[in-house]
């Protein structure tokens, strides 16, 4: 039961073993089931379709003189670009059959899966080729920081933070619109109790006033439901579905949830890959 | 007036005209004003403090052998990675100071700024690097579609949907949790008034039923509140912060409304950067 587009993997008659061979596993075991053992030897007419057609997907991808395409790892969630690869074909065989974001290091010449050392995988949902067919999204939710210095993403440096050249700069994570509003509200949370001049701001008031926070938050969903039943402009919904993100992520910040968390909910709810899917269309949503 | 780190730029005594010589702007003008012009000719501390850093930024790089590193596009307000290319020191001093997203183009030998021939431009409201310093993200806003084939974003092809073979698929775009949600429902909307076996989904009786949207509307953003006021455990208000979004969101698509017009307004409100960030002193948040 050999297979010709991943040389990494190990499949024994009985059941399928996938291991990882170029990975240290000796504090693996410790944490993790490091074999994925699949429940029949008899292979569905779907998977050896999939299966039929990996050698020919590596093919179609423009490999560049070394062999290396660039790997882009993001976080299905966020959408926070995690790191930045190479990967080569076994790496990208290896990370479609492991679901594992893996890539080649150029420094040590070998293939390397992100968390082998750190546990903090990568689990892949999808990967994305992009028109030129020369680079590579690994689309997937870490189990960890990525970054080896702890943070969430290796991209931290903000270039326009460092040529404004603020002394008491901090590290500021790449982030889109919706986790820097996180941020910002965070922020506020984090300033309460300390001395101020001039009155809080409206973030602070509404973190300290359960009641004043609840009441905005009803009264903004009101106002949302009455763009549709009143037929308002369509700006006007745009502009009260804000006002209801707003308030409702500070009461998410009140009760230390993080929007990934409830994003993660509505993928699991909702996502239209393997058994979500089917439950997605079993709740009939 | 010389300014040493970025051979792209022209400046004269009077006004500040910043141009960009390897475009060619024989259609630029019908569209836009293809001279950005300073109002004064005196630089603040600011800008001097801001351009003497840009040097060292460059050098800090750790270009290739070539001379180039990854660049990678992203969204500012939907996460979705637009493109990948590569950046030389002339390319990113172009792209911080013109603020459109500028790569190296590896087959041409030159400068390209991304929309000089479509448009299209990425407007670069930050520049991420990693910790290595050999990767960077131009996070901002596009004009319009990125990639040449029409599509927002250059990554379409999914090797997953390759692999399971299917025969009617269609081109899916890279999108994160909440726009794979809003593709989800653009769907089921899509799906109306098609003949049916079995009871209509939810999100279609949703979209049919202003009266049942809006009570549900109500309903989920009450239940959130109660999260709150009445100490529920927090993943009681992840849950329900979940069900906000999605009714929310099924209302945004009666009304054809992209969550990504919400993610921009409440980006000008919040933004961390120059104008936004003085507006966003003056309203207090």
């Amino acid at each position: 039961m050999a297979i010709s587009y991943c040389p990494s993997l190990r499949y024994t008659a009985k059941e399928h073993v996938i291991s990882f061979p170029h990975v240290n596993f000796k504090d693996y075991s410790k944490k993790r089931n490091c074999r994925l053992v699949y429940a029949s030897a008899l292979k569905s007419e779907k998977e050896l379709l999939f299966e039929s057609k990996v050698g020919p997907l590596l093919d179609s991808v423009k490999w560049d003189d070394k062999g290396l395409a660039v790997a882009i790892a993001q976080n299905v969630d966020t959408g926070a670009v995690l790191m930045q690869g190479f990967a080569n074909k076994e790496a990208l065989s290896t990370t479609i059959s492991s679901r594992k974001a893996t890539f080649y290091s150029r420094s040590r010449s070998s293939l390397w899966t992100k968390g082998e050392t750190s546990m903090n995988f990568i689990n892949v949902h999808d990967i994305f080729l992009d028109c030129d067919r020369d680079s590579i999204i690994y689309l997937g939710k870490p189990d960890g920081p990525t970054c080896h210095t702890g943070s969430e993403t290796c991209y931290y440096t903000s270039v326009f933070d460092f040529l404004k050249g603020s002394q008491d700069l901090k590290d500021r994570l790449l982030s889109t619109t919706l986790h820097s509003l996180e941020s910002t509200i965070a922020a506020r949370k984090a300033e309460i109790g300390a001395t101020e001049n001039g009155k809080p701001s409206w973030t602070k008031r509404l973190l300290c006033d359960k009641k004043l926070l609840c009441s905005k938050i009803r009264e903004e969903a009101d106002e949302l439901c009455r763009t549709l039943e009143e037929n308002e402009d369509r700006s006007r919904s745009a502009a009260e579905m804000a006002d209801v993100l707003y308030h409702a992520m500070v009461l998410l910040s009140a009760k230390d949830v993080r929007i990934e968390e409830v994003l993660e909910l509505l993928r699991h709810r909702f996502s239209q890959s393997g058994i979500e899917e089917k439950n997605r269309r079993k709740s009939d949503h």
